[in-house]
């Protein structure tokens, strides 16, 4: 950390003015420093070609700090992977910060040094970004937003409306352990082994899955807020197809899915942050599921179901002992602020 | 506003799931409606073409409605602003709300209704978003981040490198409006009539400099946090030139200068969200400040000082008796949350 003349930020820092430039002078600028940003200007210009992804997100989530990342790199990995989930290799971010007065310096540069190894992991730069401070008690440390932009991979063709019966649903690794990580720190649980976020970009999977299957990869979606039974949820009213999902095919670490039992809560709810879901046509599934595999982000990819005509509209899962449930959306708020 | 079975927003309409969808089905999307955002997925898909503009900015004004606008139109006049000071036609924003739980209903969809007129007024569609929401007392209402893509102008040869001695300095319109408007709500003072804010789109003006000026415009700056001053003292930092501004030729409407003197403001420090400033060659400046005047939005443009060789990095101000003070940046915070 740079040495500064102050060791929390104030309001002053979002006036725009003095405060602001020495706060941004201070090493905000050296840290992320390309040649875009260094302009300084209101803006930065891209050179885009072709079709490309446009997509946002605001990252609120309590602690800001948790076992296995923090809000900074979990807000580069979220719109990197949300820009991966619409078939784009991610290229530019913004980035915008709404600080609590108080925060201390000390985190804030924490935070700031994992954006710049997230984005370097991921293979994108900051051009252009905000900084706003709010009054004590009207904000909570950090808020911050990042929107991306990232080129189309010419073999993609994603889109609920590429969805046929027979379609294979695959997930890319073990459910829940981004939610329940969180939600072990804040209630204080404790278990043998820390259970870690699994925050990460996902962007390297994804390229390899359209590089090899191109349009065979129908949709890609990331189960984050709401989980895999939302986002099957939705798939199944836009599509107005059936999906059946197996339960025993699920993988959710056996330490997560202990904490679920305690928790009384579905690894089928609960948030995730460095998994994705693939609708695949039949044909590839298995192929997907063993290049999947040899990712290490990707190591218990599996075929968790299929999209089916019966039953339109509705996801139902086959449990580990035969019985079928119908699987609905997140209803209330399971866990507020996981992201 | 649509019928619905709740009146506030809670924190489950932030979870991603069934209240979540029920929030946006209820209005948002037919509200903003477009065929990139009908799509419903993790981003939206653009076609862009050549050099584009990128910028972000996060609003957390206080109050959310204030004479002459609300946090909506401000959100996306902000963004539209900044990118036609890129020398970009903007095109496309995206929207992302961080609300705290408890916000009327009522008074978000003001503030959507807002958002959707102030994208008609200056031609860009939302086109992706994201809605958050926290606990009580750990947000203020409503925080909105908008993130904005524009094609540059083709004629456009904007930056602080392209300045040279000589080059005029213009401002579009009268200096101080949006900050004293804000401040006169917060400190419950009355005028005769009331100020209003100016917030407002710039692109229109912007473009029509370009077009009939081009590569004469050398920068284009909107004078935001930290006012007329702070942009000029980054200016004269940037280019190491001096700026001289003569005070007689500043635009200040008569009440706006008479609340500034009440409140011990000095006009060149407000923030400002409806005026720009112009860095044009000094053989264009006449032209340039006719071509203004005929816009409603610019109706005060003048020429307020220039670019000089002299006192490097530094603006001086000449008053209206004939004194010269130098001009720095805001130090401090003069108003918070003013944007």
């Amino acid at each position: 950390m740079p040495k500064l003349d102050f060791d929390v930020i104030t309001l002053g820092h979002g006036s725009g003015g003095l405060l602001t430039n020495k706060l941004l002078d201070s090493g905000v600028f050296d840290l992320l420093q390309n040649d875009l940003l260094d302009k300084r200007h209101d803006g930065a210009t891209l050179s885009l070609q072709g079709a490309t992804a446009f997509t946002t997100d605001s990252f609120v989530i309590s602690p800001i700090f948790f076992p296995g990342g923090n809000i900074g790199e979990l807000a580069v990995n979220g719109t990197v992977n949300d820009l991966a989930m619409c078939g784009a290799i991610p290229q530019y971010l913004s980035l915008s910060f709404i600080i609590e007065e108080g925060l201390r310096m000390e985190d804030f540069w924490k935070i700031l040094v994992s954006i710049k190894f997230a984005c370097e992991a991921a293979g994108v730069q900051v051009v252009t970004g905000d900084t706003k401070v709010v009054e004590r008690g009207k904000g909570d440390q950090i808020f911050i937003n990042t929107t991306g932009v990232g080129r189309l991979h010419e073999r993609a063709r994603i889109g609920t409306d590429r969805i046929r019966p027979g379609d294979q649903i695959i997930v890319s690794d073990q459910l829940a352990t981004h939610g329940i990580a969180i939600m072990s720190v804040r209630k204080g649980l404790e278990f043998e082994t820390s259970i870690e976020s699994d925050t990460r970009p996902l962007h390297r999977p994804v390229r390899m899955l359209l590089d090899n299957f191109g349009p065979e990869i129908h949709l890609l979606r990331d189960p984050t807020r709401g989980g895999v039974a939302t986002v099957l949820s939705e798939i199944a009213r836009d599509t107005r197809l059936g999906i059946d999902i197996r339960q025993k095919d699920i993988p959710v670490a056996e330490q997560v899915s202990g904490a679920c039992e305690i928790l009384g809560l579905d690894p089928l709810y609960v948030a995730n942050e460095g998994i994705f879901l693939t609708v695949a046509d039949a044909s590839v599934a298995d192929r997907v599921v063993d290049q999947l595999r040899q990712d290490p982000a990707c190591r218990h990819a599996a075929v968790i179901g299929e999209v089916v005509e019966a039953h339109p509209r509705q996801v139902v899962l086959t449990s580990g002992i035969g019985g079928k449930r119908v699987v609905n959306m997140l209803t209330g708020e399971q866990l507020p602020r996981i992201c």
